[in-house]
């Protein structure tokens, strides 16, 4: 099976040692991906943005891999955006406090207080990336915010509003009302429901933010991306942890699947659907919906042929769990 | 605060090392305790069961402690059961593989099957104590179970059916519905929803079966608590694991929470209710619906005197971390 240009159109790469350790997985396999911002401090400056974009390159060695990076949300004006224009691929709204460094994000979101920034970045056709979480109780935090998805979506008509990796039957219907309205579905998103993460014994592997819902849930994501329903793009979420943050007490939120993305989706593809779908929700799709294009095309061969996940990429100070870990998968790629 | 008689009417002491680490925390404080027989393998014969007892009598040293027996419901007969009746307070039905050590309970639960039993139990006046639980979604898992509790409270009239540790408002409600049907609640789902388990952080020391829900199911448990409703006794369902089981990777489910209960239950009903209720609550109600008398009355003495949970009660191989590590508490047992 071949794929042209695969993207990651929702990736975290953190910094330093893991982004060392966690980088060529991604690089190796996509064309792109699309960075989170969400570092400590998060990027909100074209300086930083500009640093850790060679710190990636640096980190991807030689593969040709391209960092579509973008900035955490603040109240930018249009002076900055327009400057920002050209280095970033999008803008990425955190309500304060919902996941993994987010605590520097919004607080307030108003129409009325939003409005000079997304004003900007429609006329400037730069994409709004959302984390659409309240904090209200956990299995209703996704679905709640689709009445502040269904305000943007009316008030900025222009502008590209991508929800971010969708958990729920809710936000799939979203989708299909309001043209503007764009969703990444990650691949945990497609094989989980919260009976995985806590339904026999608890599992801080699969647990991560938005948690994993019903299964009418994950049926809806499944039938989008299956269909390869055209407002819909590939977002992995994956995220690292070191291991000790993920068993101590108090687990952090994240599943950490770089390593194994395109031979799951192989696999999924071919029990559901078809590898011309599965060409759409990797690439096309979202080459369409942003217009992406690439210097240089990377073809990936998957080729049948069993493999099982290590327990532990690395047994060092960064050891993380990669996600499916001791499963055997039917496909690898070639490199 | 004077509490006379507590009784603990859902308690695991499991057995060996961790029996002797952790019974004399419900045995200083409490008159009684329904013993959980979910031990591997089970408790399904007298003879075991009485040297269980033994080992729980040893285990609690010189105090004034009755552990009240129960066997690990089986298809029995009714010659057993009349031999049995005069050694166990009740006996425990757990669907097969529904909870820590529960996979050698009850596949079929029709009526038909469970007859024979249930008939002479409730001939021979034995309580049923049911961990309600089916195998369908997390969340909906004690609410589908209410049309079998509605069964065999129809069917079985006469039968004192215990529905042990409820987290729903749909049972709560059930409660009201049939006569026959008791109710025990735990301390911790007074506390807690899934927010506290999965809503930040994972925490894997709030992890138990029952999972903790919603917090209007929260708000149904705590009226029947604090208004001492009749039918509604307490039930610890205090289930210590060593750490390692809580922590690596695949969590076991079960609140250590034996040591701090009665500090915590004056807190809250002095917050919420009265001492009056408590006294129901912790004791009288289950006096009544069980007949219960104890041969030497147990007074406890709870005084306000600030004190912090331990971490860890003993640095050892059973190290086991109790409810509210950590957490200052108003009241004190005096002892």
């Amino acid at each position: 099976m071949k794929l042209k240009n695969p993207l990651d159109m929702h990736l975290h790469l953190r910094d330093d040692e893991m982004l060392k350790l966690v980088a060529p997985f991604s690089a190796k396999d996509f064309s792109a991906g699309v960075i989170m911002p969400n570092l400590v401090p998060p990027i909100c400056d074209l300086e930083s943005l500009k640093s850790y974009k060679i710190r990636i390159l640096k980190a991807c060695k030689d593969e040709n891999f391209n960092p579509l990076m973008t900035l955490f949300f603040k109240y930018y004006d249009e002076k900055f955006l327009e400057q920002a224009k050209d280095e970033i691929f999008g803008i990425k709204l955190y309500p304060a406090g919902i996941t993994t460094n987010s605590s520097e994000g919004i607080s307030n979101l108003s129409i009325e207080s939003l409005k000079p920034t997304l004003e900007a970045m429609s006329a400037l056709n730069i994409p709004l990336l959302v984390h659409g979480e309240t904090n209200d109780f956990v299995m209703d935090r996704e679905s709640n915010f689709a009445k502040i998805y269904e305000k943007l979506a009316k008030n900025f008509p222009r502008l590209k509003i991508v929800m971010e990796h969708i958990t729920t039957l809710t936000l799939s219907r979203l989708l299909k009302d309001y043209e503007n309205l764009y969703a990444t579905i990650t691949l945990h998103h497609l094989m989980i429901t919260l009976d995985d993460v806590i339904g026999d014994k608890m599992n801080p592997y699969l647990f991560c933010k938005p948690i994993a819902k019903r299964y009418e849930d994950k049926e809806a994501l499944c039938e989008l991306a299956f269909s390869a329903y055209d407002k819909v793009m590939f977002g992995s979420d994956s995220a690292p942890h070191p291991k000790h943050a993920k068993e101590c007490c108090g687990c952090a939120a994240g599943v950490f699947s770089a390593g194994v993305i395109l031979p799951v989706l192989a696999e999924l593809f071919e029990q559901n659907s078809s590898k011309a779908n599965l060409q759409k929700f990797i690439s096309d799709n979202a080459c369409k919906i942003h217009n992406l294009k690439f210097q240089k095309d990377k073809m990936i061969v998957l080729e049948k042929k069993e493999w099982c996940v290590p327990n532990l990429y690395k047994d060092q100070y960064n050891q993380v769990m990669p996600y499916m870990a001791g499963k055997n998968l039917k496909f690898q790629v070639k490199y």
